[in-house]
């Protein structure tokens, strides 16, 4: 591999998780190739093998240097690293979680970037945490872009964004694996997100409303409004800034997102009808004192930002 | 006033509308103040007065240069100016509108910033454009901040904006007036708008849908969201930039939006509507094909942009 200039990390890399030497990134789109090239960008100094759906993928994670070699067999690869990183949409995560559970034992550990945690944590479960089995630990880091692949990813994405867990307190692991889980945990926050630990059941609820349901409103705007404005392209400049912003996440594609609305399905409907009749009482309002309180309502979330 | 530094125009500003020599600012907020900045690097060399229902907004925008001195009096202003811009909400347009038409004659040309167009032109009708009366040329420049004050002002904030204007074909003008008229859009073009001419009531159709339903869905949205998660501060460091954007324009105050709501109240009605429901749509549908077109009418909506 080619020598890169590298960030010096806040602390010395060695002084932290030295027993992580070898790491397998299945999947390098927009996350797994982020997540090599910030490891990297942190100190780690171990190796680094990817393997992705498509070799275009891999190569171009191999090429930025977030990966030092493509796997042929992502189930070899997993073998051959201590720490597996799954970073694939929801139910491709849950068929590798299958495949691995079978082939890894008590030295491996596993873990994801899913954007919904039930199914996965119920996988976890059934497959890991035992003194037999592998070690998985539940991971969500809460940054993205609105479209993803290899090509977008950076170094910084994981900069002061929040990396949730979602592990299990009963988890009965081998200290090794308690090790391994504790070494992947300061690699997170080496890579410079805040690490926050949540029950699975609250993260899906959490997620419905800061992340699921902004997707989802900005995917009716953007449709709305290519039905109502679309055949005049002149008239979407007019918006301006604000429009740009509130529909910027209408670019994204289903396929990210049809996981989720089938995971989450519960929380993100629960979430939508409360927005849906939080609009109807906004429109039924626009000339009552009422409109003032939703305003001042609104102006309070954002002096928390 | 002091000398300072100012980029130069795309054309000669000497080639462009010399008739407008003297120009007032009446109401030196976010728009006021940052047209004047964006005359002066436009070029213009004439006089700008500025007054502000706030003296600090005023004495704000004198000490950024936005205006050269300012005026006691808003009336004596606009009476020995050429052109006066108001750039007030809505409500305090149509009342400066009134108050202008029996001091001013055809010498003089008003024109303004309101983001609601129909109450506005019918005033104009009423008060203006006669060949015995002042010239009225009603605009709207797209562009703001979630947050008003000269504090905020930008000699930028027109570039690659769009301005909107909904004048009147019909206008009696005087020839001078109509001269003046011209001399306006020139310096408007010359900050760097893209100038669209529209009917008032298409004007008021397209903003609710690119611009007002935007900003009352962002505070629907924050509002909802104070509700759900404001109690839990951290909570709201998950959902990152896309959350961050999708409620921005949470922030903007009641104060700038009242009029807007009581002007447009129809428009912004039937488009508060079309929304809930295709949110709906898309809550029964999540589990759907219907869910996969919805991302793709919304993906072509962003192609667009």
């Amino acid at each position: 591999m080619k020598s890169r200039q590298r960030a010096s990390p806040a602390n010395s890399a060695s002084e932290r998780a030295t027993m992580i030497e070898r790491i397998a990134i299945l999947g390098t789109g927009l996350l797994g190739t982020s997540v090599g090239l910030a490891l990297r960008a942190a100190g780690f100094k171990g190796s680094i093998v990817g393997w992705n759906r498509s070799a275009e993928g891999a190569q171009k994670a191999f090429e930025l240097g977030a990966i030092d070699s493509i796997a042929a067999d992502p189930i070899e690869a997993a073998q051959q690293a201590q720490v597996t990183l799954v970073a694939v949409p929801i139910y491709a995560t849950i068929d590798f979680m299958e495949k691995l559970a079978g082939v890894l034992g008590p030295e491996h550990l596993v873990t994801d970037v899913g954007s919904t945690k039930r199914l996965i944590v119920e996988a976890a479960a059934r497959l890991y945490n035992t003194p037999e089995r592998a070690a998985f630990l539940p991971g969500h880091p809460m940054a993205g872009k609105e479209r993803g692949g290899a090509d977008l990813s950076d170094a910084d994405l994981f900069r002061s964004a929040v990396w949730l867990f979602t592990d299990d307190p009963d988890a009965r692991r081998t200290p090794h694996g308690a090790e391994l889980v504790r070494g992947w945990r300061e690699w997170v926050a080496a890579m410079g997100s805040r690490v926050i630990d949540l029950d699975p059941s609250r993260h899906d609820e959490l997620v419905a409303w800061v992340s699921h349901l902004p997707q989802f409103v900005a995917t009716a705007l953007s449709a709305l409004l290519e039905e109502e404005v679309g055949d005049a392209p002149e008239l979407k400049d007019v918006g301006g800034r604000a429009l740009r912003e509130m529909t910027r996440l209408g670019a994204s594609p289903f396929s990210m997102w049809r996981d989720i609305a089938h995971t989450n399905t519960e929380p993100v409907e629960h979430a939508l009808l409360a927005l849906e009749q939080r609009l109807a009482h906004l429109r039924e309002n626009l000339k009552t004192p009422e409109l003032r309180d939703e305003f001042t309502q609104a102006n309070r979330f954002r002096q928390g930002q």
